[in-house]
């Protein structure tokens, strides 16, 4: 009788631990019995899990995005593990457990994320640039600290919208050491600022799970929204109406394509790279997490989020990665 | 010795009339002698002129958008009419004249349009949807009152868009008997505002002729500035949120496809109607235009505007018009 | 034991009604036994019911487009509310129904549509014209009174070819009430021809449910057919060659688009017309059935026939609909 | 004193020799002084003439298709060819000239490229078939005997219909002694009717050279045109209206994407494969046109009807055309 | 009991045949017993059939691509044919099968298509050519003998590469008669070379069944592969440059368009006529395919391979076909 | 009389300089006259310069690439800047002149930019990698020193392409700091062959000017030519088959898109990467030069490399360059 952990699980294991439900579903068998269907999640995956014989009248304590307990046994079941649930109670207060510990996250803490983007917004030096970011980062620090970047494609784990923001950040600096011309300034605060208003176009749980989008981010979308928040914290700081217009810009014109939701495209350099930084840690993201469930030599499946490609993980050894 | 129209010259004729300038260029003969190169217009059309043996120190006089009184006689120079000057002089104020008179311009008064215009602000029962429309149209009356709806495309002509806006919404309100569901006062307010921003997009001279598009125009375009113009509106007389949610909506979508510059489709029907209402306005005024110049019988050349197509002017008589 | 309608239906609810058989298939229980698996519609819905141990020999009796009284009892299975057939017979003359009472249709008789419909044809002047409409007309009358516009899309009820022709016709007359050029008498011709060929496309059982397309339809479309019969028609009354033409231009251009099956598009502005009357009613109709089904405040799910738009029920009242 | 040609003229050549005139034009120098603008041709080429001093009232001797003697000198003007006139006359019926050598034709004549076709309309042995295609084919004699294929693109000479059509013939009966199950009376029908009613869709002289597209070509373009002869001729002969409704489709599919004109895509495989004879042909000897002015081993220019293609042509022998 | 073959089994059908085992899965049903789920095939078509009560300690014995004998009974599950399978055994030696005869194939023999490709070969009178050819074909022949052309799309059967390229030649020969310019050597070459990667780009049983593509095939594809051969090939028999050069452009452009691989179009026209040679066969051959399982006068479903058309099956007479 | 740069001449201005010729024609005025007619250039712009009576028969004097010195004075001709010469000769050995100083170049000396790159092929780990990368480079280092990265596009200036490799290293080495799992070794080398192969897809002239592309640049493209390459030397060196696959598969697929000439996608992280450094090179080259005329706080014209963009010239400080 383990604590195993779900991309552990082998057929046959015995298994007592916690997890976290995703989905909760009463049905009946063929028999006309009815059973609990649940979706479990850890940090390492899912698995669907049945409690048979379950009277529905109790249903509402096993909700989604809450804590059990589950004691079990886990079983092949059509080319897919299963748990076969013998007990099930929902964590309490003694078990003392962090729910967020059951969810896909980005690698770095919350805290020290936000802290990072608050030393590249220490970095700005034009006033009103830096009074625009640092004040629109204040207002939403709350939902930041916890946004997914999205709610299925690249960075949809907790706090992955930071990830983003502060991957991109770093890469900012070390393009603006290449390309010299470029002002810093303008770069940060796009970087910053470019998917800000997701945190207005989708409502997210406080695990960082989207549930779904907002009206008004169906009616318009991040990109205006985005674009209306600089708006009007330019306004209230009366900053220079062409350092807003120049950051709207940048937010505009960050998915480059008219089909792509920007019907402008960059129109200065700093707009230009932003682009890339966003394509680059989008991109490097999603292969990273594909390559890392195929074998060395191997090709994977379709990749549906990268234009339908398969990726190929190399078998040469990186020798140069020191 | 006649006060033609240039619609009206022809090869032969003696001619003494005012007319604008509309471009003025110095230029030199093989000969090395100095002549002026002009383009002047009325509102039946354009031609060339030329002074010949003209000394270029008293150029500065001949400015675009100058009127001038000119006398001359007309003769064909390669297929197209051409003045040549013998005298021209800077129109004064005692010839009293309108430099209105001089250019394309909507079939109606300016101020007869904006009472028209005005009139269904106040059918607006709605209270929040009628106070930001009526609002931001007086805030940006003057510029309304002449400015064109486009540089090139349809509706170019002085008033051009106040025109545009007047017919669509008379056939708004036609479209409202047919489909009595919807929402007169949105619909309304999506015709008056659609295209405002064009004001803030170009710069126009007082003729209604738009000389470029402002660095605001470039950058973001009309739409955008339009959802700002909104949003500013309706947070300064604290409209419902909805309210000036739905008619940013309407402005976003209104050209309908991403690659036209709307990110999002019409989720609402008003959205939708306003879309095809911009549309057959456009379409009747590019085809009317066009066929005013073929004969019966007859096939246009390709019009650019019309995605190359050519036009048909019918034979048969219109026997339906009482 | 209640008369209700399938949209009534709730769990636990004891039925007794009449129901058009939609689908009908004889499946095998997992046990190895017979039943009969049903879907039965109403003007209200649609339900799926089972006849269990069924024997399949008397099949035949239950049949695709035969009225059955049904008993029998509702509950939801899987999210979905299901009848269980007590009892099932073929509905006789004695029980007095109208079959076209059991499925969807257009808002208005089909008797009255058409007279509508004739009152247009009467307004048309030209004489060639008129003749041409009126005949064409004359000849599809039985299945214009009864066929959908479609299979699948927009207007596919009963009669609903003609519930989109006669609004079309109102709408054209508004039009042409603001664009006062327009030939009406084109406009009126070709609004009416411009799918009447789709009585030649798909076939239709006097339903209005069209089962498939014909082959000629399949070949060539009603695009194609709508031509021939103007073609046809023409020549036999001696028409002017010029009015047939336009009128098959207008058929042929009413799509707009070579990608959706009209290979020119319009160079005449009643053309133009036509196409836009065609978007405007089949998109006014699609989007009141989707927000049928939404509640004020809410979006829908995406429509895959609206470019998979999802669609908005504002929750603002409508104060201007008197 | 030489009898040239124009494609072998050069600078310093004195010329005495007959030509076409394909434009004219009478224009002034800076001088004011007249002079006669001459376009003129013969099998060769083309090159532009000028009649220096020339009293334009007697212009309307020298006229587009009209047949001249002219004597002058050649000299480069500019990187071109020019004919400076020292004499000019209108030829006369003791010249003995037949205007249709002075222009680009077929390889072969009319009359030979006509038998041709009779000989497969023979070969069909359906019946409706061959009594459809026989009656259009001799309706349209006249036309066919000279109509290009084009105005301007591939086959564009006098004859160059007929030309198309009966290589195209001969390369289906190839294709159809490889796949045997192709039913030639079908593909032969198809091939000949395919582009008959380009007779119809454009005004030709009788050299064979298009001036303007027809009012109906425009409208409704020759794939309509031609279906509507098929649905005409097959209704007066009372052929099966299979037969009928498959030759209509194939001209309909004959362009294979709607983009192209063709709003179904065959359906059957003979009209499939007469998609591919029509561009095989046409690619061929717009092809074999462009290497024609391409030295061994070198590459054309960019080739707007390919694409925008270069093509090269081989500098290696070709040992294998015994 | 009778030896029938899949294509003819109807429901009672007792059965008692060999079938190859395309697919093999253990499976296990809602009473938690164990069975064995086959996918079995032979030369006209393929079936599901299931043995009941299995126990899967003995599965490895039933792996795909293996013959067994197998005794049943065939019936009607949810409108298909199903096979309940009594007795099952692996085929064996004495059996004296030839597993070629279980798989679909080309309609001739392997060494026939091999030598008729081979007197293609030896009409090729370039020596250069030649060699690169014959090589090439001789480097390949033991894959060559087996290879369908494709995964899933056109001759997708065993031997249908070469099928696909002796039909290529035949026709290229008859092409070649008509235009009477083009260079057989290249022509023949290029029909020959330009699938011949396929080899390379997919891993095939000996059934001529693809498994999957290689990783070369993956990440470069069968034209890039056949460009490498051509260069090697060339090199290492030290060919005229030119030569190898026009051989590799006819594959690098055969698939004409960039979007289905070809960066260049065809420069030369032996590869335009490549090109569309090699599209007249596979749509021939898709068409004859879905054809044979239509009734005359009735229509296909979609075709998703012929951009998801239907197909027509004329019900008229072939009358030409002696 | 100064020695100015042609960037720097002004309407009056006596000028005594040496210039490159880029392109001389010998004309005829109007009055029969003949006149050499130039284009000049150094490395701050061009100018058009007449010598008037200049007589024919000395003019292969002046060929294109050759040095003169020409006396004469400048003035605006039609709203540019025009040469009137009054004396030109042909530069000597004694003027001591680099005629590489008169065409634009990139910024580093090609030794330098060369020696970096080797630096970058020093740090290459993996022995294969490094040897094929070597060995080409060393193979085309002649060229390697003057190439331009393209004929018109961005870095089309002498010694463009090893610059724009350069600079794409030091961002590829950045990169890898913050993707810490990328193989630099790839990406190195990935970057330095991606666009070898122009090297033998065009011809330049030894002052970076490119004429035009090779016979084999126009039938296969750099792609294809530089993957034959890399396994040419792959094999030859007898390197690990994978590496030089993985090489290739960069090559072919950095241009992305299938219409850009990537018949494949990505599909390892370094190739992706490689893509997206190539843009951000090309894109920033293309920008600062644009912007570098332009006027701070206005916009360029549309440019035609950038998609038709303007630019804007931001007139913020940029105060965080230190």
């Amino acid at each position: 009788m383990e604590n195993k952990k779900i991309g552990q699980l082998q057929s046959g294991d015995m298994v007592q631990s916690f997890f976290l439900i995703k989905a909760a579903d009463c049905k009946i068998t063929n028999n006309k019995k009815s059973y609990l269907d649940l979706t479990l999640v850890d940090q390492t995956g899912e698995i669907n899990a049945k409690l048979w014989d379950y009277s529905p009248d109790s249903q509402p304590e096993y909700l989604p995005n809450t804590l059990v307990r589950v004691r079990g046994s886990a079983h092949e079941w059509q080319g897919k593990m299963q748990l076969r649930v013998d007990k099930i109670r929902v964590a309490t207060e003694e078990d003392d457990l962090d729910i967020g510990d059951f969810v896909p996250a980005a690698p770095y803490s919350p805290e020290f994320m936000y802290a990072e983007i608050e030393g590249y917004i220490h970095k700005i030096k034009n006033q009103d640039i830096h009074d625009i970011v640092s004040r629109i980062i204040a207002d939403h620090k709350e939902k930041l600290l916890l946004y997914p970047a999205a709610k299925q494609n690249h960075h949809a784990i907790r706090s992955g919208l930071m990830y983003h923001i502060m991957t991109m950040l770093r890469m900012g600096e070390k393009v603006s050491e290449i390309y010299v011309g470029l002002n810093k300034d303008l770069l940060f605060a796009g970087v910053i600022l470019h998917d800000i208003a997701k945190t207005a176009e989708m409502n997210a749980s406080e695990l960082g799970i989207v549930s779904e989008y907002t009206v008004e981010g169906e009616l318009l979308g991040h990109i205006i929204q985005g674009i209306k928040m600089i708006d009007q914290t330019a306004t209230q700081i009366g900053a220079d109406p062409e350092i807003s217009l120049l950051l709207q810009h940048m937010i505009l014109s960050h998915h480059y394509e008219p089909e792509y939701g920007s019907p402008k495209r960059p129109m200065i350099p700093e707009a230009e790279i932003l682009h890339h930084l966003d394509m680059i840690d989008a991109r490097m993201y999603d292969m990273q997490k594909v390559l890392g469930n195929v074998e060395e030599g191997k090709l994977s499946e379709k990749v549906w989020l990268l234009n339908n490609r398969k990726l190929y993980k190399s078998s040469i050894q990186n020798e140069n990665n020191g």
